[in-house]
Order: structure tokens, then C-alpha cells, then sequence
């Protein structure tokens, strides 16, 4: 996004006021930050929408909202129009505590304020320690919980907007894939094939899902090692696969799919694989809905993985798509200690998952990734899913 | 950069080993971090070079050090090749305390670690709040303290390879604004400015040293709003100013610098004001060197420009540029709250800063920005610095 992005913020700080009022026990949610362009605090885009240098406190409650800044960020803030402004020079400490002080507490005790802070999920933990500290020390007779809650439902449901450019991102995703499918020759390394789709990007002023350097994430052939790996110099044996795991960024949100194509012909057993995983994805989905837990979802897609015989994947079924490719809140994932509590979390109509796995196999690596929204009842399709292997043509 | 950066991560954390065997009570520096395109670690660019997806821990001790990571991030350190690498797929847990046990302890109490955590210092406060939640509850029996004085010197001395890249980024910054002044024509916006100079960085495949739609800002004349503001409407009048704040990345490392043009005749004031603005600058710039403490240099700055007439500038006179433009550690600015002890720090020879000052005016705002490396007894000019208001020619 070029620009201050104002009908969005309006539309996620409307719904922020609303989560912060239905939120027990929280006076106000509180996203404190500083030079944002060094460290980026994942809730800024959806509160405020621009970069800040100095310390910065965006203060929503349940009826309005406020933001402190240094003097010298305020224009961006008058100009965005969806907060009342308080601007500083020396220290925010004297505004801060006003603003805290009109919205009071709903309680008798002293007022509670959610700060981004959550040990399991990342796009709800940018408060740094360092800051931490600091607001301990400006605000010593407040009381603080964890916004992850507040978060992850601001985060989680999507509004129209976003849900379109979510799907607008993924058609992209698709387009470019297909488009540098389509120049791939015998000779194509890994690093070629991601270089064409960085130009593809590059050509449409487009940005990536996850960092440049692995986005696309290139696998060819039985040789290429799996995993978050630099595109090597491997190139395609007949009979074997080109596996892409890519994403664009568009209008600030992000897609994040697999695909998959064959060199020639595939073999009887290489077929048999991908039945496999295929049918493990669906397994998966079968069961995602609102309300399901997610590590039950995994569960279900796990089982029908190993119960073909295939090892278990070592990662999560499935994680949410948002502002960046893995977008917090509830994981469908495996109850292992690294996912915290992700996996627990409940399925909520309108958020958006990936669904995900695959076999390593002496062709190279057979892994699928699908894109869904969660509806009131069921799931729809972001893009359409790939339900057979795709073939090489050779254009050289 | 593309790829790894082998050779300047395995420099730095050769400095990283000896600043820790030189810092007392501190058994080892620990970074750890997740999803760090999401959430980028500053540190992390020193210490390994890559962003991983998984909980990871660098852990540097005196001697040697091990990075404890993910299974899907460990080719990456593998290939890395600096430290010694241990792949988790559940739980970092047991790794981590192994590591850990390994290094033990200097003294006679627990194992002290030092984290990323500070309260003024943001390239030196990468550790989430959630995150030393979750170390506190790993580790119940070590103790932490702030790796500041670790990050600070780290960051803050500029190896020669470093040297020569913020170098770099400093001249294509000036080469490039002086293309886009010698685009200038009367009907140039401040925001048709701006695209020829993201239109140049993109030709070159170059980023920018802070947030792209707030790097260049430009102020066109006297009518123009000064901060960090989007650049705007505005267009030349005859005989005010042509303000530019701008810098490039490239390979990593950042430069900062603002210059000014004039349109026409500048007045005989205008040019009173721009001599004055450079005394100031000199004046700050001469008690500049090692061992001189930050706001020091800032008050002989600010004082020169006061003594003149004009109203202090509301910000510091320098900050430290390194792979971000606003680079952390000292501070060349005054004692303000919001500056917590940044100016308190010594100048260090190895250092690289900015200077920067400017008064507002009818014409325009009048700013400049130098860049200076610290040298053992002085400074030497990063580029050269603006000692003459340039002219604005028209091309239409």
C-alpha cells in the first residue's frame, strides 16, 4: 500500500472498540511501539496503518480511541482521521496517562489495560521487554493482561475488504506459478525458477508473503533437500517434481500455496503418493468448521496420512493467511510444547487457513497447500485447489 | 542482500565472542526469536544471517557458539557454517538447556544470560514480551540481564566490510537525488519527487533506509508541513527550497542524509539562515570524538543554533546509522524522557552517525543531514557534506 490506508483501519478500529467492549475484565487495549520501520509491531497496520519513530501509544476503548505520538508523526495521524491525536515533544508520559485516565474502569479495582504481549502467538506478542518495562514504570498503579484474545479476533475475521484482497493475492500466486511453470526447460535450476518469479514480482511492483530470500521456497527433484532452504542448483530428472511453495503480497495481505508438477511421466507409485496426500488434505478439511478445535482438524489429516503408511509430517496442518503468511491465532497443529497453545483455539467463522502436507519421496518432495475461508457452516475455497499433478511442457 | 552473508555474520559474531568474554556476569548472549519476517529480530542479522520460522536460539558464549533451531530452518545454519547446530522437531526445550549446560557458568551463582531487552534502546530490544514469558518458564534457574553494552557494541562498531557498504549506500544516495533534482521542473510535486526517486531505486533493484512511503519525505517551499509526513501537492515557488530526506539500503546497510535546492535567487535572509544552520552543524561536528558523551555534542549544536536567533530543533542532532538509518545505541541528543539514556552513552571510535539540524522559514524548511565515521582522534566524512545551497535548473 502506497499511501494511508483509511477505510481499512476505520473499519478494523470500529471492530477493536467492539472486542475491547465484549472483552471482561479490559478497560482498554493499548499498542505501545516506537521506530516501527526497525521493528515492526504486527498490530499497527490494522490501529494506525503508518510507520511511527517515536514511542507511540495507540489507546482503544470500548467507545473511542486515542493515539499518543511525537510531534513529529502527528500530521500522519490527523491526516488518518480515525483517532483523536495527542501529539508530544519531550515525553509521552503526561498525555498517556490523561488519555488513560478519561476512558477510567469499568471495574472497582484499578483500571486493566491488554497489551501485545502472548507467549504461543507472534502476531499478538510485538510488545518488546524493553517497552514492557517502560510502561511499568510510566503506568505503576495500572494492571496488565495479555491482548491475544483481542487480538486474534481483530486479526482472525476478516472483513470484506481483506478477504478480498487475501483472494486477490492467491489468484496472483496462481497466475505467476503457472507463468513461470511455463518457461521452465530441462536446464531450469531451483535459483532460476525462483529468479523468474522474483522478475514476475519485480515486473508488478509486487512484494512477497515471507522473506524474499525463501519465497519461493524451489525443490526439484529426489536430490533437493526439504524444507525453508535457499533454491539451490539442482535441475529436474525425467519422472520426477517441481515443488514450489510461494506467496505474494499484494495491497498488504498475503497468499501462501504448494504446487506441484511432473517431469514426463509420473510412475504407478509417485501417482499412488499423490492420491495420498490428497486425500489426507481432504480428511482435514472434512472436519474444519466452525467450532472444531484446531489440533482436532490436524488430527484428522495426520491419521489419514499414516494410516497409508506415509510417516507423519513434522510441522502443522494448517495455519491462518492474513497480513503476512503465518498469521497467528488458533493453529491446526499438533499439541507439541513449540505451538503453545495455538492448537487449542477455536475454528471462527471468517478466518482464513491454509491446509498443508506432504511426502518426501525418492521423486522429490510431494506437498500440497490449499487456501480456505471459514464460513458460517463449512469452508470455500480461496483459489481453487490442485487435484492432479500437473505436466512440464519443455520449452527449450 | 541474496543468500547468505557468511562472511560478515562469521565477523561479527567473532566480535560477539570477545564482547562477551569482556563483559562481566554475562555467561552468554542469548537471541532468540520466532517468525522473524513477521517480527524481525534486529540482532538476528548479525548473529545468523537468515529468519527462521521456529522458535530459535543463538546462544554465543566466550568461546564458541550453537545455534538451537527448527528442523526446516537448519539447512540454512548448516550451510552458514559459523556456528554449531542443533535441530529440534517438538520442543527447543531440551537442546536449549544442553547448550546451556555446556557453556556453565564463570562464577559461583546461576548462569547468567543476557538478553535482548532495553528499555531506550530499540535495535537492541528485539526479545517480545511473550517470548522472555516463555524463557522465564524454560529456564526457571538462570538469570537474565539486558545484552544492551553486547548490542550496542556489536552493532555500533562497524567492521571494514560494514564500513564500506554504508559507504556505498551513502553515494548512491547522493547520486541518486541528484538525478531526481535534475528532473526538477515547476510543476514537480513533492509526490512526483518522491516516485522519481522510488522509480531509480527500483531501476537499481535498491530499497530504501526507512519506510518507502516516508523515504524520500519532500518539502517543496514554505507552505509544506515539516515531519514525517507523506510527501504531497505542494509545487516550487520561485526562490524557496527544494527539501530532501532521503536514503538508500543497499547489501544490508543504510544511509541518511538531507540536501537542499533552491529555486531562483535565494534571498540574502534565506542565506543567512543557511550559513547559520551550517554553524551549527560544525559546531556540533568539532566536539565530535571518542569518549565525548552523547548529549555533549548535541547541546553545542543546539546552542550555536539558538545563539543565533533561531528556535532549538525537537529532536536529536545525531543518531547512529547501520543497517537501519535510525541505528540505536548513543545518542547525540539531548537528556529528553523520551530518549531514556541513549544520550548518556560515550562515543566510540568505529561509531558511524548522522547530523542533523534545521529551522523553519517562509522559503522553506531549511534542514541538512551530514554523515560522519568516528575515527580514533576525530571524524571522517562519510560523503561529502552540502556546504552550498545547490541551484534548481528547469528541464521544461
Amino acid at each position: 500500500m502506497n499511501g494511508l490506508d483509511t477505510e481499512l483501519v476505520a473499519e478494523k478500529v470500529a471492530q477493536s472498540r467492539r472486542a475491547v467492549a465484549e472483552t471482561d475484565g479490559v478497560d482498554a487495549w493499548v499498542t505501545f511501539c516506537r521506530e516501527t520501520d526497525a521493528v515492526p509491531e504486527p498490530a499497527l497496520p490494522y490501529v494506525l496503518g503508518f510507520d511511527v519513530v517515536w514511542p507511540t501509544a495507540v489507546v482503544i476503548g470500548p467507545e473511542d480511541s486515542t493515539v499518543v505520538l511525537g510531534r513529529h508523526d502527528a500530521p500522519n495521524a490527523e491526516e488518518l482521521g480515525v483517532h483523536e491525536v495527542r501529539a508530544y515533544d519531550e515525553s509521552i508520559a503526561e498525555p498517556l496517562r490523561t488519555t488513560l485516565d478519561e476512558i477510567g474502569t469499568s471495574g472497582d479495582g484499578p483500571q486493566t489495560l491488554a497489551l501485545n504481549y502472548d507467549a504461543d502467538d507472534d502476531t499478538a506478542d510485538g510488545l518488546t521487554h524493553g517497552l514492557f518495562r517502560r510502561l511499568e514504570s510510566l503506568l505503576p498503579d495500572r494492571e496488565f493482561v495479555s491482548a491475544g484474545p483481542i487480538v486474534r479476533r481483530v486479526r482472525g475475521l476478516k472483513s470484506e475488504t481483506e478477504r478480498q484482497r487475501v483472494r486477490r493475492a492467491a489468484e496472483t500466486t496462481e497466475e505467476l506459478l503457472q507463468t513461470a511453470a511455463s518457461t521452465w526447460g530441462p536446464a531450469t535450476t531451483e535459483a532460476a525458477f525462483a529468479a523468474t518469479l522474483h522478475e514476475l514480482l519485480d515486473d508488478r511492483g509486487l512484494g512477497t508473503a515471507w522473506a524474499r530470500d525463501y519465497c519461493p521456497t524451489v525443490h526439484l527433484g529426489g536430490d533437493s533437500e526439504v524444507g525453508h532452504t535457499l533454491p539451490g542448483e539442482h535441475t529436474l530428472p525425467e519422472g520426477e517434481l517441481l515443488h514450489v511453495d510461494f506467496g505474494v503480497r499484494r495491497d498488504g495481505y498475503a497468499a501462501d500455496i504448494q504446487r506441484l508438477w511432473v517431469r514426463g511421466e509420473p510412475s504407478a507409485e509417485l501417482r499412488a503418493v499423490f492420491r495420498d496426500v490428497r486425500a489426507a488434505i481432504d480428511a482435514g478439511h472434512e472436519v474444519l468448521e466452525p467450532g472444531v478445535v484446531g489440533h482436532e482438524v490436524d488430527a484428522a489429516a495426520r491419521a489419514a496420512l499414516t494410516d497409508r503408511g506415509h510417516p507423519a509430517f513434522q510441522h502443522a496442518f494448517g495455519h491462518q493467511v492474513g497480513r503476512v503468511a503465518h498469521d497467528g491465532g488458533t493453529l491446526l497443529g499438533p499439541e507439541w510444547e513449540r505451538y503453545g497453545d495455538a492448537p487449542r483455539g477455536e475454528v471462527r467463522a471468517g478466518e482464513m487457513y491454509t491446509m498443508e502436507l506432504g511426502v518426501d519421496t525418492e521423486w522429490g518432495y510431494v506437498g500440497q497447500e490449499e487456501m480456505v475461508r471459514v464460513t458460517d457452516d463449512g469452508t470455500e475455497w480461496v483459489v481453487p485447489p490442485q487435484t492432479r499433478l500437473r505436466r512440464l511442457s519443455e520449452t527449450d
